[in-house]
């Protein structure tokens, strides 16, 4: 299977190439605006996959391109960005997959707070803004993104799937849960989203509150 | 310390009276709107306990005399019933911490969904509800009652607590601390609260999705 990572330049991309490079036998193309930028960045995520004994080979491209070939498409851009991307790449998509993971958050002094779109979850947008055949799925929302990028870090979190068509769901839980230490747990449709997206802020409060780092979430 | 459970005779004030009861040294109050009530689940309690091996001395009162005589108060009642039960015990609060475990839920077809009052959470409803010099707490919100009430069944769990005073946060964090197999996690200010419930219907959405009982929430 191909896995484009669409930002996968960025920070939650950056864990999920070298987890699924390292853990998977999936090929993982990175997206970015800059293909250039896309190539320079596989070249750094296959040095540290190297250092950690994986012999790797990534793809970089421009989004579009990613798009086009991957089989499972993660946006894993800002939430700002995402219903550009979706638009930008909509008819590369093809039989696709197209995966949620952002979470769109405000601060004040009390902290992070989540702050959906007014679809009511970024998973809703997306699915709002994909073409009709497309099938999303909200995914990897609550995985803290320093500890996903340190290979030497070991996970033991869960993380919630949520789509209205159940086979795309559990493509994206097989997948998910092939990442070692990580568990995808079945969230139901789109419309559970917001209680998952809302997590995130949450993870970064108790980090900050706590002294703690890269806090994930585990249901038990 | 005395431990006041208002609506003790419902399932997470009963989760919490056995294991208050038996984890700590504190004394454990069971309110009730009808305190005849209170005192026969006071009976039931003690007999779960003593077949646990654990001698304990409940008190069964009505919720106002339950609130006058408890030094943490907990608002252990469905949520559409807190402010009224705040506006109640108001003026028997006292030095008091008020502790606020109740999330509103919606149904649909899609599962559950959080359903916040007005004021943004019911932590913030209780706080505004209450008289201001009364410090109000958010905590026990992620508690599978089933769980919390069966005795013979480990807890490895968190709750996190929240609320505007530092002094009454430490204070029930110390107290939710004290539960066999549970962490308490600081959250800061009431404004978090509502990512906190916002877990609640997830939880039981998750149990539905995927044929688990009793799923709690940990953070790491």
């Amino acid at each position: 299977m191909r896995i484009a990572l669409l930002g996968g330049t960025g920070d939650i991309g950056e864990g999920l190439a070298l987890r699924f490079a390292r853990d998977t036998s999936h090929e993982v193309l990175i997206g970015s605006r800059d293909p250039e930028k896309a190539r320079d960045r596989v070249g750094d995520y296959e040095s540290r996959l190297a250092a950690a004994g994986v012999e790797a080979d990534l793809g970089g491209f421009g989004n579009e391109m990613a798009a086009d070939r991957g089989d499972v498409v993660v946006l894993a851009v800002p939430p700002f960005y995402v219903r550009d991307t979706v638009e930008e790449v909509a008819d590369r998509l093809g039989d696709a997959v197209l995966v949620s993971p952002a979470v769109g958050m405000d601060r004040d002094e009390d902290g992070f707070h989540y702050a959906p779109p007014d679809a009511g979850s970024v998973t809703e947008l997306v699915a709002r803004t994909a073409p009709a055949d497309v099938p999303v799925v909200g995914a990897f929302h609550t995985l803290p993104a320093g500890l996903l990028a340190d290979l030497d870090a070991e996970m033991d979190l869960d993380t919630v799937v949520l789509g209205d068509d159940p086979d795309a769901r559990a493509t994206v839980a097989d997948l998910a849960g092939e990442l070692d230490g990580l568990r995808a747990l079945d969230g139901g449709s789109v419309a559970n989203a917001p209680e998952v997206e809302g997590i995130t802020p949450l993870l970064i409060n108790l980090a900050r509150q706590n002294d703690l780092h890269d806090v994930g979430v585990a249901f038990r």
